[in-house]
């Protein structure tokens, strides 16, 4: 009934009056049936609405796929991996996949969940999105070895990396993302809670984007290197990004679900700030000040990997980053939606910052592999970036109104 | 020739022609021409401004006071404690004060420090402010020990306290707010950089309030705890906030500065999860709803301690935080600007969250002291928040262009 690519609900438009025209376009009365049964109680707001109201607007949780991957990346996220207890088995985990999904649907359209101590704390929903992702070792839990999808697989070791198993693994994810970070402590601590008696923390990884209304909506960002990041990318809601992105062959139950790889990488940014700026574009074969690529003007020019100089020699290196992340037809792409992060300097004042790397894709082995292995090889950026965490998940499909996510497998 | 409480100004504004006539308001030309000769080379943006320019917006660097204090507070703050390093002199101190004050005036007007090597990430000042604060053994180190004022003592041990030291101390505070998480990431690791031969890292502390944007401006927040916090605070640019903050006694060289404590403030959520409704509101004295006294209507009525229910008894306890808290006069009150912290849960769940507590005041012994004594005696709050960090600061006053922050200390 809905893909969550359009304009997001702001609960005041519908207050306004607006509610029947917009209802049909979100996806029908559950969405505006909850919000009107919600704001009843004290009516609508006294002060006229501002010109901006970013706190109020909502993403649908229900739909054909899980919110908080074709939406347009809000400004913060939380990253929360969960190890499951001794003695869960598939029960206990629809159990808590109905708790969790239960509470994710109301704290998303700016409702408290029912054990909610705090209810004041969930009247901003600030387009906030969870995401569930279920680990490989979930489905020896559950006794469902048979439905592990072939794309779930651990990803080999890779001569760049330095794992840290700090930053490793986990059987559930859950993956929280909202334009503001109250809104992302309160509704974590929810859905934590939840899952006290079901798991326990194993890790938590919080990344940040540039906040709404500080740059243009829809801008290529930069991460912590200065680098335009997430140029190319399939666009949410297009035939390539659906090919790229979505399940459609494997265990029936994940179709309309992804696969989700997580990497946590670190920037050198020591050695990054003794390189000069040619270097830095040679390596990336970009330009950092707009991002096009060396051969082009503009940041959405293809890259032109025939292209030579005076001397004959190739304007893109063929070890650069865009060079080797390159792929060409849509169904090989991957979709990044990248954080960053940030962490307490050590005590010599070296920074302690990065990406925490999200893809998407289908099919790890068919689709984030290929680049990596490429990358891994031989990109020139490699002396500047360093894999420090690494996780894979099932992302289930969507679920409709009344049903819970990961149904298809543990119902 | 400027205090900062009026609205910060937009980049885009100055370009769409109108810096003539704001350039009187925001304190003669030098920000105003800085900004045009920043934007010189690349002339005005070619896409019409939308709306919203959070990110463009600045807060002037120079002025009497540093900013930063009485700013609206921004979304997002990280507080930096250095610790100077062995041989480091009241010359070296010198040297670094003004380093810091020229890439901090810089970074503020969205323009990158001379040794930037990711330039591109200052283009997004988003209100950013960084104020100084000087630690209790700068004076000992700089051979200062005479000017070092009454006012900035080491707090008493409280009962309720449990320190941390890794939250406790440091010779020299950066505070750096802004609307944007990006650009306090880059600021930070500059003025960092700058550091790093003169001192060390001894802690950083994040913190966060409702993005930009996601409520109103200049309604009171939430805290993690749910409650309305800042209610009753003295107006940034009133006589009474005046009379509280900016000092105007002892030493001549910290006129025109104030004093700050910080301290981390742990919110036991377990237990407070635990309480009803009622007696959480007994505790603070006000509604968590709204805010409102419990012998009040609205937010900003004042409590009458006075008032007695159908038994005789204080509607608001003697207990209360709000009563234990209460002082009568301008110039004994505090000036709160508190943040909130979130870091990860423990693996069994149990939150890591709270405030992290800025308070300004002229005279932490004749202003903070008295109350934090009041509330450690008996708050019924107490049993919910645990001191777990502490620090204090003196804030020199700010300077003019040309000059840097400091010098009427150092100079």
């Amino acid at each position: 009934m809905t893909d969550r690519t359009g304009e997001p609900l702001s609960r005041r438009a519908l207050l306004a009056g607006s509610a029947l025209s917009v209802g049909g376009a979100i996806g029908g009365a559950v969405a505006v049936g909850a919000v009107a049964a919600r704001d009843s109680g004290d009516g609508p707001r006294a002060t006229p609405p501002s010109t901006v109201d970013y706190g109020g607007q909502m993403v649908p949780f229900y739909g054909r796929h899980q919110a908080g991957i074709a939406t347009a990346a809000q400004a913060h996220a939380a990253f929360v991996a969960l190890d499951l207890a001794a003695g869960v088995d598939r029960a206990a985990l629809r159990r808590l996949m109905l708790l969790l999904s239960d509470d994710a649907a109301r704290l998303t359209q700016g409702r408290a969940p029912l054990a909610d101590s705090q209810p004041e704390l969930a009247q901003v929903p600030a387009r906030l999105t969870v995401t569930f992702g279920f680990g490989p070792r979930l489905f020896d839990v559950a006794g469902l070895a048979g439905q592990r999808p072939a794309t779930l697989q651990q990803l080999p070791a890779f001569p760049i990396d330095k794992l840290q198993q700090r930053w490793c693994g986990g059987d559930l994810l859950l993956q929280l993302c909202a334009d503001d970070p109250l809104t992302i402590a309160h509704a974590q601590r929810m859905l934590v809670k939840d899952s006290r008696s079901f798991a326990t923390v194993r890790w938590v990884q919080r990344g940040f984007r540039r906040g709404r209304g500080m740059q243009d909506d829809g801008v290529t960002q930069r991460n912590v290197l200065g680098q335009l990041d997430g140029t190319g990318n399939p666009a949410p809601g297009s035939a390539g990004f659906d090919s790229a992105v979505w399940t459609d062959s494997g265990p029936q139950w994940l179709h309309g679900g992804t696969t989700l790889v997580l990497r946590r990488i670190r920037a050198e940014l020591e050695s990054w700030d003794a390189a000069d700026t040619a270097g830095k574009e040679f390596a990336v074969g970009r330009r950092l000040s707009d991002g096009a690529p060396l051969t082009g003007r503009h940041e959405q020019d293809p890259p032109d990997f025939a292209a030579k100089n005076a001397l004959g020699l190739s304007v893109i290196s063929e070890f650069s980053h865009v060079a080797r992340a390159h792929v060409t037809g849509d169904r090989q792409r991957i979709f990044r939606r990248p954080y960053n992060y940030d962490d307490p300097p050590g005590p010599d004042g070296a920074a302690d910052t990065g990406l925490v790397f999200a893809a998407y894709q289908r099919d790890v082995g068919g689709q984030f592999l290929p680049i990596q292995r490429n990358l891994a090889e031989a990109d020139l950026l490699n002396s500047w970036v360093t894999p420090i965490g690494s996780a894979v998940f099932a992302v289930p499909p969507g679920c409709e109104a009344g049903g819970w996510i990961g149904e298809g497998l543990l119902g």
